[in-house]
């Protein structure tokens, strides 16, 4: 049984780089009723993640593409409407990916986790205590493994990833260079995240600014960016260095990849260690992190930003908008 | 006190690609008495490596330079003529880093090892049970990791590193593909060093024949290449693959870097690591990998080759003579 009144955001057509608005539409869908074991969610906030173009493009990704004429997958965190699962309760919160869409009827395995921390905005589940969060606890712990008084340079330094991970890095002793495009990125790096120096790429020299302020060479390079940002870091690196490759904002085209300088040959002088890294493989350890974070974040040891835009209207251009670098902190769509 | 009729190879030039002929220079110099805690070492067998390339370089490598004038840094094998360090007997075989020329006056510290297996070559102390053995091991088991039935790609397969890399990973269960150059070399890695497969990069397509020999991708790829035959090898990593970088013999000049595709963003879609290797790192534990690539080699489950050339005069081209691709075997030089 079903009725309309679900407003939903589907992928129209295969983007080849960025998606763009133009690639989604908003579609007026139904309301389906939950079946057995099966819950209706009603979502109030809605995630916009940079990882998202990776998960509408049918090439150079870690899991099978969003179909054309789908709901656009996502995380989503939201109120249990009506429920046939045992151990969910209507009034309830929970998180999970259930797509850009008003109400969501989905099934056990679509639930990451309920949501009870009444204290915290829920939106902080879809950032700095969800993707954005668990992605810096286990990329630099795990890929990472910094030790204490290390240098640990960040890329997209001010971002929802970058700044975790650069807080979480002093939180374990280390020495912490954020590298954010624009002065007031910058500014937010060493004033609100504790960087102890920070890099303009947009106006700095990268490579010049990284003698400066990483005078003991580069021990983990957590990377959200590759190309010419990577570039420069990593003629910077210790031996026995370890590089985080979480993302790769600054190529917005990897059909076929861009040319860049060959690593090989700083990786073997310097004995260094370049290792991808993708967040969804730690789902069955996210109550880890979590059990590190909440507390980190409510003593005030993790600040965290969120830009919150109002109505589903916002979904179909806020990753474009992300890769424009519009945002200063977490894009995260309330709806309700 | 010392004598004339130690013939000398000195770097007399600093090359900026792959050190010629022309870089070096045989001189007569003296033979030095050894001094307290000293030996006097009649060199029996030079080693030639590839690193060697390296160790001349100012730029790029994870060493100090060997400095214009000095003898040529070599691992050698010899016979000790004169002790004055308890310990060591006249007669008795020591290798180590004792230098292109016929006779050294060394420290304890120069010593990597006593050789004292009778029934073995000793030329092989500078091969398959020297710096090639060693390389083998610690970068296919440390640094590669590989288990029982995943698939090991080697570059270089016929070369003396290569074809214990796909001996050794034989031993560990794993299923061998070998990439050389030439069809000679071809034949060699599938009829005497086990490679299940190999493939000639000269004549065939690399992509093409990963597809074919590597259905199921590859696990591990133990890297003595770059360029572009690392470039294909990448595009068939599976999920968390390892690649070892032990070379970059492709690359005839790493200054500055040549470009080549960017591996960002297949090292985070299949979550794999990229590692530099130098085998010196594991000096303190040689006798490990000696203890198990010793009986390996007596009973036969590792082969190997060496073509050996007689005279010092031989040394000067010889560095030239490996990127040339023209040897089937360790190229090492006896002296008498």
């Amino acid at each position: 049984m079903s009725v309309a009144g679900n407003r939903q955001v589907l992928l129209k057509s295969r983007p080849t780089g960025i998606p763009q608005a133009e690639h989604f539409e908003i579609v007026d869908g139904p309301i389906s009723q939950p079946g057995t074991e099966q819950l209706l969610v009603r979502n109030l906030y809605l995630s916009v993640e940079p990882a998202m173009r990776g998960w509408v493009a049918d090439v150079g990704n870690y899991s099978q593409p969003v179909g054309i004429g789908e709901v656009m997958r996502s995380l989503t965190v939201g109120r249990i409407e009506a429920s046939n699962l045992p151990g969910y309760e209507r009034g309830e919160f929970v998180k999970g990916m259930f797509g850009w869409q008003d109400y969501a009827t989905i099934d056990a395995a679509q639930i990451e986790r309920k949501v009870a921390d009444p204290d915290l905005p829920l939106s902080t589940s879809l950032g700095v205590l969800g993707i954005n969060g668990l992605a810096a606890y286990f990329g630099l712990l795990e890929v990472g493994q910094p030790r204490p008084g290390e240098t640990v340079v960040v890329s997209t330094a001010a971002g929802s990833v970058g700044s975790c991970v650069g807080q979480i890095a002093n939180i374990m002793g280390c020495r912490t260079v954020g590298i954010a495009g624009g002065e007031a990125k910058k500014q937010i790096c060493t004033d609100e995240f504790g960087f102890a120096a920070a890099i303009d790429y947009k106006s700095e020299d990268v490579d010049a600014a990284l003698t400066t302020t990483c005078a003991a060479g580069v021990d983990v390079y957590f990377d959200n960016t590759a190309g010419a940002i990577s570039d420069a870091v990593l003629r910077h690196l210790n031996v026995g260095a370890r590089v985080v490759i979480c993302g790769t904002a600054s190529v917005s085209n990897w059909d076929p990849a861009p040319l860049g300088p060959r690593a090989e040959r700083i990786l073997l002088t310097r004995r260094a260690r370049m290792q991808g890294f993708v967040i969804f493989d730690y789902a069955a350890r996210y109550h880890e992190a979590l059990a590190a974070l909440t507390p980190w974040v409510r003593n005030g040891l993790i600040q965290y930003r969120e830009e919150i835009a109002e109505g589903i209207e916002h979904a179909p251009d806020s990753i474009a908008s992300l890769y424009r670098g519009e945002n200063l902190g977490k894009r995260i769509i309330k709806l309700a």
